[in-house]
């Protein structure tokens, strides 16, 4: 969830991108949120909408309209509705996410924490989290509810364990994986499912479109976590990212903790467990030597196939060449960070 | 949302109660909420488990259980269900009530938030909420899931209104029903109509109780409001209670401030602007003279008497004589109160 501050997954940065073509479909949605926020009782309408009118990438309703894309300019309401239910929860959990974090600042603009307050902030991401519920609730059937509903209880359930885990060192792979699929991949999943099934898609390619965008969420992740790795080093040189001043354990992390010494890795896990600043031999040029950034782009590569290979065998629908742009875009920044940061 | 720790709003102290007659109902929603816990991911079912599985007095599952009120021992699966709902989403609020209110006990046992800490409690409270609206949408319509989503971001607001009145002695009686209103009588209301629709009775009946649940809501908030504010006077003999601490204006104090010389007056809002303890001068005692307990029981009175006549031209269904018995119940507990605090 902390995924969207990523500064390079824009569609400015490449003027063919699969972003462009969405232009009625984010109209759309524009004005969907601002009637969302007449929806509030009056007293709190101001809190929701600095909450709902954001400048936010809007990956998932991106992912919403383009598993369900039917031709330039078609816009379906129930996908906006749609793509509206799912931006909404995304919003509430990042009010909850800064008030864990402290974060002051989001996209440049005070948080909902730091603007209203975090008792006032807990419960307006409750609002946004009921809101949102009650949109999907206003479907034909209770599909989309019972979709949203689980897929939020999931995201908030990988947010726990990797709350729990901080500062644990005996993290595994697997416990990382599984973190990811729960707090990002989920709601990539469900935005591509939503998508296609809304749109009238057959079955077989709503679950397609479903994997798609599991993989495509745990790709994105990893990448997210590289970025916030490499992040902090690339603006002041010295430090590295929040993720590690937080003492979670990501992929980058752990490769790099796989790779070095025993002594020196002692002192990076005493360090992290105390909440102390990481020896100064931890930096970018360390990280690429030791090759740490290839090997996390190739467990990114890894999982973009797997997305590239569940829609293989629906390559004459409409949505599949602008997924397959979209994954394609996540390749991109991923080759322009490694060029950037030299991590390989 | 703070008022079930109210002490003696208990089955226990009335063997006629209305709460006797739902053994059945309440073993069958022990197994419901046992299988809710199983419904969570592993790694966080001790966490889901120590939140539901509480001592609370379950009074929105039972009215749940009375307005949809079928005879002796028929235990109605979509009843048990929405109870389940009810409950869940009213614990839920109280996980998060826990964290701004930094309390540490609830029910003599410690909260979420110091069993977890504040960031994961943040997050157990999200799931719970999320678990809640899933179960909502497994019903064959969207209705309850429309109902209770929306509920819950009433729930919400009014907690937010509330949050932000704090210390704001501008507040008006209007603002004080409208916060509670929200805050309590919304999900009373839900629970009301939820109980009487599943039920099947006729839909004037299910509107008559849900205006039902709304007035019992609101005279249980004031009544609670008036335990709260004679609660620790009761106890330790000189501070009062904990909204004042924590500088929320409720009917009592609100009274109390109307009938005050100026200069007390002003000496009391200073007091609570600043979180400051307030004047020796304002206890049990001075309530008494001034006939606080008097007017608040009116107010009660007034709501539980609303609460019935929306009941009269039903008299003939099997749930109006328990709802009656509920309202009556609380009555009791307000004479109580009134005679052992000597608030009148």
């Amino acid at each position: 969830m902390s995924g969207q501050i990523a500064p390079s997954f824009s569609p400015s940065k490449d003027p063919a991108a699969v972003f462009q073509r969405l232009g009625p479909q984010m109209t759309a949605l524009d004005r969907f949120m601002r009637e969302q926020v007449a929806q509030f009782e009056p007293e709190i309408r101001d809190m929701a909408a600095y909450c709902l009118e954001t400048s936010g990438k809007r990956l998932r309703p991106t992912l919403v309209f383009i598993a369900g894309w039917q031709g330039e300019n078609v816009v379906n309401d129930p996908l906006v509705r749609a793509a509206g239910v799912v931006e909404m929860v995304h919003l509430a959990t990042l009010v909850h996410d800064d008030i864990m974090d402290r974060a002051e600042l989001r996209r440049s603009r005070s948080t909902a924490t730091r603007e209203f307050g975090p008792d006032a902030a807990v419960l307006i991401g409750d609002a946004l989290f009921s809101q949102a519920l009650h949109v999907a609730a206003q479907f034909p059937t209770t599909d989309v509810c019972r979709m949203v509903s689980e897929s939020t209880r999931k995201v908030c359930s990988g947010e726990i364990m990797q709350t729990l885990h901080r500062r644990d060192m005996g993290v595994t792979m697997a416990d990382y994986y599984r973190v990811i699929d729960l707090k990002t991949a989920e709601l990539f999943r469900v935005s591509c499912h939503l998508g296609a099934k809304l749109a009238g898609y057959p079955e077989e390619f709503v679950r397609a479109a479903n994997d798609f965008g599991r993989h495509l969420g745990i790709a994105y992740q990893i990448y997210d976590d590289l970025v916030d790795f490499l992040g902090e080093e690339k603006n002041i040189g010295k430090t590295l990212g929040t993720d590690l001043a937080s003492g979670k354990l990501t992929l980058p992390l752990m490769r790099l903790l796989d790779k070095l010494p025993a002594e020196e890795r002692a002192e990076i896990v005493s360090a992290m467990q105390q909440g102390r600043p990481l020896p100064l031999g931890v930096n970018v040029a360390r990280m690429r030597s030791l090759g740490i950034g290839v090997e996390v782009a190739q467990a990114v590569d890894e999982e973009l196939q797997r997305a590239a290979d569940v829609l293989k065998p629906h390559a004459g629908l409409a949505p599949v060449p602008l997924l397959l742009q979209l994954s394609d875009l996540l390749k991109k920044q991923l080759a322009g960070l490694s060029a950037s940061a030299s991590v390989n």
